[in-house]
């Protein structure tokens, strides 16, 4: 078994707190990888919080993983030692279903394994993040990723990053698609990239006159203050796509308004309280609302190869684990630009 | 000018009673067409009622409309005297714009012109339905009709038959697609029928155990009792396509557990009241839901072909006009099959 140092919750009312714990002895189809960065994401305060119920603990969480291969097992044909790896929001699937064989392990029919909050797939080991200094990992549940690239700048694309890119994707974004990215933060902020990577016309929609300059850094191309009634009347029936990022309660309504013919708004955040839509604004321009949960593995290493050709990372903020809790409170006031990544060095 | 026979409402309370109002004559690109069927729909009565609001009396409704051309403009080119002629949901629009351009009357930027309840073009005629003796359309919205067919079972296909034909056409169902249908009135039996017909296997859902037998006569393969938790699971994650016709306020929520990967949940009913919709539900198997809105000419020109090549009619109970009131009350319970069309023969 392999010592490891990590941070845990050990309820839902405690702030993390230093943890050692043990991660299995490296088998046949394993890579093992020290951790160098860990991002952090919205999802983890909503789990160690359990605010989405189920949470299991201790919990380390993180899924955004990038670190250095230290072992490999017998079998494994994709990493040497000295690689370096990711690890996102699966650590494994049943392999056999039909959304499995599709490449898309993320819609697992019998689940995907989280890589924390859940159980392995043995139905006993609790799955602990990449708050820690070792993960193991099978190979096919690793990522490849680019010794050349920013590497705290590559984490946050493990959730992130394949989150916004894998939708973007799907609905068939490109040049010239008009795209609106709701929500600057961890996600939002990838998306308005992706999407102007893609060749989009993108436009940040907004309740802060303040995120403007910064949207418009990133690579949006326009800047729309959506409590301005008069100003957002050229929005209406306007955009393709919208992308919206927003994980605290909102309505969808507000933003169906604004599509054009076939028009789609993407969900991939997790509010906890749904919203109400009315029929009306679905059947006028033959609107949908879609929902997305990050990505397969293969659309995963594709977006990670795409960003590493772009020179595509995320804007991170590096922070020590002993920060992480005034971290979580600045997450929440949206005080950060625009993830949290987690210098495990810091845990040793 | 023209004269015509019509029922009309005079306001939201008064039952439709006879009115007697005149036709424009007919100009170069027109086509007067002597009315012989009318489909009763669920809008008309939504909107005599002025249940979606802005309702303008008197009102004439009807826009599933059948008959025989009496007269014919200068410049008419697709009809000639005695062809039989349709007119659905739309009898204009501004023809310049993106979508009218890409024969999608239907999403006009502008606004189409409604058959009824609405003005003309010329901001000031108030346009008005079916439910009448004559009726004068140019020609660009008006349908071809094989005289071979059924007329009365063809009057439905005007805005029942084009209002399900068309979201099933663009989400793709074909050959071994699973689709659920929701409610089985006027527009439901339509999309069991043409569901069935583009190779799907369908599956009723409902809450009445009464409907099953009926529902399998018009070609669903499977029935499913919606009240029937135990009975419902394997159908959770089953559906690629629902078709949801339900007017009545109903959660939409319901039925995207029952999706599949990537399924897609297509609202054609217009309940007054909105439904509520969680993250959770949208992003489990990328599902979405989408709102589509009758047809444009062209398709709905395919529509009438294809069902006139398949033999596809709606399932009609005909009516005198005098007795539409009480059909409305019927309607209300669901006490048809599976559509009332009104022989306008006694109106004269």
């Amino acid at each position: 078994m392999i010592a490891t140092k990590a941070y845990a919750a050990q309820s839902a009312i405690t702030p993390l707190a230093p943890y050692d714990f043990e991660r299995r002895d490296v088998r046949p189809d394993d890579v093992q990888i020290e951790i160098l960065y860990c991002g952090v994401c919205h999802s983890d305060l909503h789990q160690i919080r359990n605010e989405w119920g189920g949470s299991i603990y201790p919990m380390v969480p993180g899924h955004e993983i990038v670190g250095k291969v230290v072992n490999v097992g017998s079998n494994v044909t994709k990493f040497k030692v000295g690689d370096i790896a990711g690890v996102g929001v699966l650590i494994d699937s049943c392999r056999v279903c039909d959304h499995c064989k599709q490449d898309l392990e993320n819609y697992c029919v019998e689940g995907m394994t989280g890589t924390y909050n859940g159980y392995e797939r043995d139905k006993k080991t609790i799955a602990q993040g990449g708050y820690s200094t070792q993960i193991v990992v099978d190979e096919k549940y690793t990522l490849k990723i680019s010794p050349n690239a920013d590497l705290k700048g590559v984490a946050p694309l493990l959730c992130a990053g394949i989150t916004t890119y894998s939708p973007l994707r799907y609905v068939g974004v490109k040049e010239g698609t008009k795209v609106g990215v709701v929500g600057l933060g961890g996600l939002g902020h990838m998306g308005v990239k992706f999407a102007a990577s893609f060749g989009a016309e993108v436009t940040m929609l907004s309740t802060s006159k303040s995120k403007e300059a910064d949207a418009k850094k990133l690579g949006a191309h326009n800047f729309a203050l959506t409590t301005d009634a008069e100003g957002m009347k050229k929005y209406h029936n306007y955009f393709d796509v919208i992308l919206d990022t927003a994980s605290a309660n909102h309505s969808y309504e507000q933003y169906l308004d604004l599509l054009a013919l076939n028009g789609k708004l993407i969900v991939v955040g997790l509010p906890e309280q749904p919203s109400q839509v009315g029929a009306f604004k679905l059947l006028n321009n033959r609107r949908s609302i879609i929902g997305s949960m990050i990505g397969g593995l293969k659309e995963t290493q594709e977006m990670l190869d795409y960003c590493a050709e772009k020179n595509i990372t995320a804007d991170v903020e590096v922070i020590n684990i002993q920060d992480v809790n005034d971290a979580y409170e600045r997450m929440l006031k949206g005080d950060v630009r625009y993830r949290f990544v987690i210098d495990i060095a810091s845990l040793k």
